[in-house]
């Protein structure tokens, strides 16, 4: 069996690593910080990012990159959307251009708005680059809870390869050919997760929400095809899938922040009290850029831009996006 | 001011009841059971439904259905979808051809297999139907918590006249002209609501949820577009919308028996529990029956009608949509 690395031991990373592992496919996670490695290695756990976790013998985690980095097939990018550019350039060099890279992250890189498997590609141009996105929270996903997401990839047969190397009878992995729409949908729904979170914490009920989200919806879809990614992509997993679990459940960050900032906490109070990268948060202001010069139109995007950085009222928010003028249901 | 007439003191009707007295319409209310009327009337209350309610005193609830239409501009069908033949017939020769009638109820008629606002037409062709729809939870719109949802009819004044009716600040109407998507999409959420209960009720988690509804997002479009609904409708309030709201909240009947029936109850004894009508179950029926006629893929209408009818295990059924065939992400 293929050895796979993983580079990031976070809640992510580490419940593929044990699905894999299940499998009996050999692992490896690099992470900078020791007490991670550690308890990984020592205790056969990671109680910084998912509690209660058992993991197999065949998972070794390595504070080394380079022996992380031994014999392996496959590299898996666990981190965070901003550090997929310095993990690419981290590994240039010491892996050949066989082994196929997994990325797992959502979100677009602030500045040049490169979608990630861009951002890879421009560091790493020899190696294939595969895609893996949809509705998998990593807390349920380590604990082998029934799941479906999507890999996509610009070389089919890379996207193949990856698809039966994480498939499981409780893990399904189907193959979306629209890359665009996978990454964009991914990266977008965080901002919608974000605004949803604001209008659970100022107290609004589901209906609330469920409008919120169907206008959420919309604004994937603009922004998507704009971008070149096709509608279908958005209404499936990728896309609506993974907007109504981030949306709805408890495990999501995105959600937890918008909560605390609908609470009346600012973003980087939220954002130290979640404890992790809030995506959506680092997706708003990209997304904010991106819809100026794209002159698509996303009010969600826009004004939780203003909640966040120019402290408008997240109640002014709410009342504004409901206040839009008597209309026609318009979608996109 | 119109006085407006609902038939039937159910949770619907008298959530939309209040919004409209609020607004200072004469409301009278005709229900069957003498003990909602009089917990109207002399409480301003109606705990049967919905507790805690102050139902303003420009409500009246009468036993007599002659009383409850005296001087009326529109009639709101306040019935579960079963009921609206018999409620349309109750009233023929009633009612003068200038009241607009409007509906609540979501669902098609089992047998003839009718959208309600044609089976209203057949009962009362001289008058304008009007259908509201869309992701607003009674026990919310009570209480005023933002909410959004679509008026549609086959004659535009009416469509625009029932919008001016219902909007307020916190109930947004929007105008939506397909009638078709916007009554099959309001049915068909509810099969898929009734399926996400089963599995919330297994014991699955929100990713396998998500996956579900995003399947069954599909299965909307595909059945909808069938009866010529448009697709953008489906992915709107009436379909998406209603959807999320009626999958992931507590106050959902749909999900909630779906929940019994996950956790092993029969269908009748989670009917029982629920103790008000499940409309899902209805339209299962409806649409098993109706799939094969159209020759559409209804893969989750299909299993659920096996587990509530044929008494197949909720788990195979679950287990046996995840299982299916390794492929593409397809969606309509």
């Amino acid at each position: 069996m293929s050895k796979v690395a993983f580079l990031g031991g976070g809640s992510f990373g580490t419940a593929l690593g044990i699905l894999l592992a299940d499998k009996g496919v050999e692992v490896s996670i690099y992470d900078r910080d020791k007490s991670v490695v550690d308890d990984i290695n020592l205790n056969k756990k990671n109680d910084k990012y998912i509690k209660d976790l058992v993991i197999p013998k065949n998972v070794t985690a390595f504070n080394d990159l380079d022996e992380a980095l031994k014999d392996i097939k496959f590299l898996v990018l666990a981190v965070p959307s901003h550090v997929v550019r310095a993990a690419s350039r981290s590994i240039k060099g010491k892996i050949s251009s066989d082994i196929i890279i997994v990325s797992i992250a959502k979100g677009i890189e602030e500045g040049t708005n490169l979608r990630l498997s861009e951002v890879i590609e421009e560091e790493l141009p020899n190696n294939k680059v595969v895609i893996l996105s949809g509705p998998s929270h990593a807390e349920e996903v380590a604990f082998d809870i029934p799941t479906t997401v999507v890999v996509s990839s610009k070389d089919e047969e890379s996207a193949n390869i990856v698809q039966d190397l994480f498939m499981t009878n409780n893990f399904r992995v189907y193959i979306n050919e629209d890359l665009v729409g996978v990454e964009i949908g991914g990266a977008v729904k965080n901002i919608i997760a974000l605004a949803a979170g604001v209008c659970d914490g100022i107290g609004y009920g589901d209906n609330t929400k469920a409008a919120l989200m169907t206008r959420g919806m919309a604004e994937i879809v603009r922004v998507g095809m704009k971008l070149g990614g096709k509608p279908e992509t958005f209404l499936g997993l990728t896309g609506m899938g993974d907007l109504i679990v981030t949306c709805t459940s408890l495990h999501s960050r995105n959600r937890r922040a918008g909560y605390l900032i609908g609470s009346g906490k600012s973003a980087e109070e939220a954002t130290k009290e979640v404890g992790m990268v809030v995506e959506g948060i680092k997706a708003c202001r990209a997304f904010y850029e991106l819809k100026e010069k794209l002159q698509v139109e996303m009010p969600i995007t826009d004004i939780l831009y203003r909640v966040l950085f120019e402290n408008k009222d997240p109640k002014d928010a709410v009342v504004f996006l409901m206040g839009r003028e008597k209309k026609s249901e318009i979608y996109y």
